[in-house]
C-alpha cells in the first residue's frame, strides 16, 4: 500500500488539519492523524470531538486501508522535507521517505476512533437530510461579519454561538452578547427552514476552512445536532493542487431569544462617513477614554462628527467630515463596541440614530448588502 | 515649551523605548516616559530599573524643561498619528496635536523619578572611568552570537549573564548554562582589562538597541555595577532620521568560574558540512528523536555523515555530505544544544571532535571568525 504526493500539495492541506487535531486530548486518538488510501485517493482526516475535518487528495495509489498516526511529529516533518515529492507506505508502520531523508512512524489501531459522517455531494442524504448550496464567499461573509459579536462570558451559553437561520427568504446570520447584535443577511432562498447555533470557536475553523477553498460552490447540509460542508474539490488533485474538503460541526442545543424588537426601525439622525477614516480617529480618541467603558462622545454637526474621550491620562479630540441628514445631536458610546461593529466595513459606512440613548445601527453605505450591526449608546 | 517632530522620526525611536518602560512596575514612576527639551534637542528618556535608555533627537525647540507622561497612551498615540508632523507643547499638560487630532496628556512632576547616567562620547568621564570605541557590528556579534547559551535556571545565578572580557588581547564574550558554552574573539586589544557579566535580558535589549543603529562605531564604557553604551548620532535629527542613542545596564555581581579547562584542544576528527544542509537534516531527524534527551547519533564515513533518531514515534535517518579529516567515528548528541550551537553560522560549519565522549567543538567554516561553542555529546 504506498502512494506519492507533491509535496506542496500535503503541506497545504495539512494545514488545515493541523488547526484542527489538539496536540493535548482527554481522548488520546484524537491526537492522531487518520489516513486512508482508496483506490484513487489519499484521504487524511481529523477531529477534536467538536469539529471534524476530511482531506481528499485524488492521486493515483496503491492498496487500500485506513490507519492512524501521531499527528504532531507528522506535522512537523511533513514541513520541512526536503524533496519535492514524498512516498507514504503503509505497512505496520509508516515509512515516509522525501530526498534523502527517511523516517518510519509508528501507526495505532484505528479501533475505538469515531467514526466521522460527512455531507455528500450528490444532494441530501443521511445523516444529513437538508442541504443547501452557496456561494464560499457569501458563506465565509455571513460567518466572518458577525463572529465578533458572539459571547464570550461562560454565563451566556448560547450567545457562545452564530446563529443561521434559514428559510424561503433567504440565509441569516445573527450574534450577539446581549449588549450588541450583528447580522448578515443573504437574499438567496433556501430549501428548508430552520435554526441552528454554531459554537463561535467552530466558526472559526470553518472561516479558515472556507478561505482555503477559494471561489465555487460550497455545500451546506443538516442533520441532527450537526452541520456539515463539502466543497467539490476537483479531479487530479496533483495537477490542480486542489483537494476535496468536508467538515462537520457539533451544534449548540437551543436557539437564541427573540432579538427583532431591539433593532431600531426609525432614525431621526443619519450619518455617512469614510469608514477607515472614523475608524481611524475613533481609535486615537479611545486611547484617550476611560479604561472602564471606553466613552467616546460624539458630537454631529452640520458637516463633522467631533470625537472627543477624557480619562485618567488627559483628553483628546478630533473631527472627521460627515454627511448628515436630520437634526445634530450629542451622543456617546463604548469606543471598542463601535470600532468592532465597524470591523467588517469599507469605505462608506452610515450611522443611524434613534436617539441618543436608544439602539443605533451600522451599516454599510450602500444599504443593498446584507450586514447592519446594532450598537446601544452609552447613558451620558 | 515646545517642539515640532516629523512623524516617523518619532516613532522610530519611541519604539525603542516602548521596549524598556514596562506597562507595569512596583515603582509606578518607571510606567512613564521622559520627555527633555534643551535648547537643540527633543530628549526621550525610561528605564525599567535594570536598562535605562535615552534618545536625542536634534531638533529646533522653544524653551527647555523635563517632563513625565503616562508611557503606554504616548505609545499608543504616536503609533497612529494622522498628520506628518507632530507638535509637543509642554505647560501645565502636555498638548499633542498632528493633523486633525489634538490631545491633552497629564504630566507628571518628576520627584523621585531616578537620575539616568550614560556616558559621554568625548571620553572616559565619571561615572563612567573606562571607555573603549568598538564597531557596532562587532559588538552585536560578540553578544548575539552567544546569547542562546546562557542559563535559564535560577540556581545557576552568573550563568544568566553573558561575560565581556576586556583585555590587552581583544574583547571576549562568553555564555554557558554548565552543560555548553558558546564563545565569541574579537582581536582588537582593549584600552583596559576587566570582565564583566551583563544579566541576559539586558543583552537581549542591547542587541535590540544595537541593530537599530545601523553601522559606524559604538562606544562602551564601564562604571561601578554598570556598563553603558553611546553612538554618536547624527547633527540634524529631522534631515537625517538619526537620532544619537545612549544604553545603561546594570551589572551582575562576580565573574564566571575558569572554563578554559572544558574547551577541547586536541581532536582526533575533523568534519567540514555545509551548515543548512546538516541543520535541515538534524532537525527533521530529531522530530523522531527521544523527547526527554533529544538524542540523535551521528554515523560519521568516508565522505558523508548518518544522522538518525529513535523514539516514542518511531525512527528516521537522513545522510549529509561531509569532508572528513581523521578516523570515522560514531557519536551521539542532544540535538537541541547542536542546533543552537549551530545556530549563528552560515555557509560552512566544522566540527571538532576530541572523542565519542568528551567535549566537541563547532567552529565557522573559516578559521579567522571570532566563534566558536563547546558541545558534550551524550554518553553512548
Amino acid at each position: 500500500m504506498k502512494v506519492k504526493v507533491p509535496k506542496t500539495l500535503l503541506t497545504e492541506h495539512v494545514a488545515l488539519l493541523e488547526r484542527v487535531i489538539p496536540t493535548r486530548s482527554s481522548n488520546p486518538l484524537f491526537t492522531y492523524l487518520g489516513l486512508a488510501l482508496t483506490p484513487d485517493a489519499l484521504v487524511l482526516f481529523g477531529t477534536n470531538g467538536e469539529v471534524d475535518l476530511e482531506v481528499r487528495l485524488e492521486l493515483p495509489t496503491e492498496g487500500e486501508g485506513r490507519f492512524l498516526v501521531p499527528a504532531q511529529p507528522f506535522f512537523q516533518l511533513v514541513k520541512s522535507l526536503p524533496g519535492d515529492q514524498v512516498e507514504l507506505g503503509f505497512g505496520a508502520e509508516l515509512s515516509l521517505s522525501s530526498g534523502s531523508f527517511s523516517t518510519r512512524l509508528s501507526l495505532a489501531p484505528d479501533e475505538g476512533y469515531p467514526e466521522l459522517f460527512f455531507p455528500s455531494l450528490e444532494g441530501p442524504a443521511e445523516p444529513y437530510p437538508l442541504q443547501t448550496l452557496l456561494p464560499v464567499e457569501e458563506l465565509l461573509k455571513a460567518l466572518s461579519h458577525v463572529r465578533y459579536a458572539a459571547s464570550n462570558e461562560e454565563y451566556r451559553a448560547i450567545f457562545r454561538g452564530v446563529q443561521l437561520e434559514f428559510s424561503e427568504g433567504g440565509l441569516r446570520s445573527v450574534a450577539s452578547d446581549g449588549y450588541r447584535l450583528a447580522l448578515y443577511r443573504l437574499a438567496k432562498p433556501q430549501p428548508f427552514a430552520k435554526k441552528v447555533v454554531v459554537p463561535a470557536r467552530s466558526v472559526d475553523e470553518m472561516v479558515r476552512v472556507l478561505k482555503g477553498m477559494g471561489e465555487g460552490e460550497v455545500a451546506l447540509a443538516l442533520g441532527p445536532g450537526v452541520l456539515g460542508l463539502a466543497t467539490s474539490g476537483s479531479q487530479g488533485a496533483a495537477a490542480t493542487g486542489k483537494g476535496q474538503l468536508r467538515m462537520a460541526v457539533r451544534l449548540m442545543e437551543g436557539e437564541f431569544p427573540d432579538y427583532e424588537r431591539v433593532i431600531p426601525k426609525e432614525f431621526p439622525l443619519k450619518a455617512a462617513f469614510d469608514v477607515e477614516a472614523f475608524r481611524e480617529a475613533l481609535r486615537r480618541v479611545s486611547v484617550l477614554s476611560d479604561r472602564q467603558n471606553h466613552r467616546v462622545d460624539l458630537l454631529f454637526e452640520e458637516r463633522r462628527v467631533l470625537l472627543s474621550a477624557e480619562g485618567d491620562y488627559g483628553k483628546g479630540q478630533e473631527e472627521v467630515p460627515v454627511r448628515l441628514e436630520g437634526l445634530p445631536l450629542a451622543v456617546a458610546y463604548n469606543a471598542r463596541y463601535l470600532l468592532e461593529a465597524l470591523s467588517p466595513l469599507s469605505g462608506q459606512a452610515v450611522l443611524l440614530l434613534s436617539g441618543p440613548t436608544s439602539p443605533s445601527l451600522v451599516r454599510p453605505g450602500e444599504a443593498a448588502e446584507g450586514y447592519q450591526a446594532v450598537v446601544v449608546p452609552l447613558r451620558v
